[in-house]
């Protein structure tokens, strides 16, 4: 089985691959888009992708590609804790780290440790959690990188310091996308998306009365820009339930009849 | 008039700002967190902010701040179209360009553009749309960067191509946060976020019926992490009311009894 994700080796999107299927051969793909294109095509057999952050909640570019790009299903989904450190060339003193490489959102979720510990080195993007290592190690002995633990073995870098994340309720949803349809496991979330035919007051609510009127437990609601126009939405509802159990089926139905289109993401395991 | 901004000279941030208050001092900002905290702290009169952008959503570290971290109130909103260009230091000879420098979000957004004109260019991320600039013109010959007309005055780039962005229907929403409580304008958006006290089915459907039975029209509504724990949300709504307005106020009156917490970001006159 062939795995796509959002590379390089190191990131967690990678270890989220590996706790998923360890035996997998793994496929880096450059952005979350590509591990979709990759799936479509043919390339790989399934991928994993980002769908949502405890800090910084949904991951955008993952639920545009599910609502607007690909026809690809959610298989399977995985909580993974997130945990920075600080790592550089061996034999880096602290005290000359004078710049620190690290992906926009590591930066955000690490801010207090660099306020504190490194408040005058200069922060400079990197695009993942692993290229900051080889973009540190690049520079020589006055860079550090925010990185995985792997990244660190991965490109030869040493770790300075060792969960230096904010909070520590720091958790990432990584879900499997790919083909078909897993069966009911007795314990599933359903996620669909859905537009309205016009902006008209009281749409939204109609939706949430259908599932609430059954007493069926929304686990998330979002919404994201249509493209279209400026102020109208996709809205994305995940639920507890299977579209293979005839009480899941016959609220999507109800909610079909209120909606201009209505996407079913999949129906999968739930986490834990 | 002290107005703070996401700097440096030459965002998008500066433009809304400068747009909002043509005569006012310009404070640019290292964060949006930091146009809050100048605010906050007095060193600066109003902030400038992106709140929403037409093809990437929310803003999440905004609303995150509204929510979280500040007690300022939102007194205006504009709409901003966001044009893309390519620079580089005078005399670049487009074929040369082998690398470019653009803020993560400005990269999404040119895609297209990049992918036909320069599929073999090296991307890499900045830290925001001026000082992509800047780096560019630090690299030489071989380096371009997408960025405003702004900067490229600014820090003297040549633009290379106009209108580099995938989407013409590409705008951001900018708010001002600052102090007090501008009139009812009798066209305005009132923004609010809430909790629930528990995690219980139909509570968001409850706050939306109260809406709909009015029928107010809710022009947004939005979930983030509450950072507590994985899967509790602080849900967001905008509509079209003034706090001042007797219906608004019992709206408000309404949701609140079905609220754990409810915080009123403000209300302003509606863009346009």
């Amino acid at each position: 089985m062939k795995l796509a994700y959002l590379g390089p080796p190191g990131t967690f999107g990678e270890e989220a691959a590996l706790r998923f299927a360890p035996e997998a051969e793994l496929l880096p793909c450059p952005s979350h888009a590509a591990v979709a294109a990759a799936v479509d095509s043919g390339m790989a057999d399934a991928g994993v992708v980002a769908i949502e952050n405890s800090i910084n909640g949904s991951v955008a570019e993952t639920l545009d590609i599910l609502i607007h790009e690909t026809q690809l299903t959610i298989q399977a989904e995985l909580v993974l804790p997130i945990v920075h450190n600080l790592v550089a060339a061996p034999g880096t003193r602290t005290e000359d780290v004078a710049v620190i490489y690290a992906h926009p959102q590591s930066i955000g979720q690490s801010r207090r440790f660099i306020e504190r510990c490194f408040p005058k080195a200069q922060v400079e993007a990197a695009l993942s959690n692993a290229e900051s290592v080889q973009q540190a190690l690049r520079r020589g002995s006055d860079a550090a990188a925010i990185a995985t633990l792997r990244a660190a073995e991965l490109y030869g870098a040493e770790v300075v310091a060792r969960g230096i994340q904010d909070s520590d309720n720091n958790v990432t949803r990584f879900v499997v996308i790919g083909h078909g349809h897993p069966a009911d496991s007795g314990r599933d979330r359903t996620s669909i998306a859905f537009t309205f035919p016009e902006d008209r007051p009281g749409a939204l609510a109609a939706v949430l009365n259908v599932f609430a009127g059954r007493g069926i437990n929304c686990t998330k609601i979002e919404s994201r820009p249509t493209r279209e126009a400026f102020g109208e939405y996709v809205f994305l509802i995940d639920f507890e339930g299977h579209v293979d159990e005839p009480a899941t089926a016959e609220v999507l139905a109800e909610v079909r009849a209120i909606c201009a289109e209505l996407k079913v993401f999949g129906s999968y395991p739930r986490w834990r």
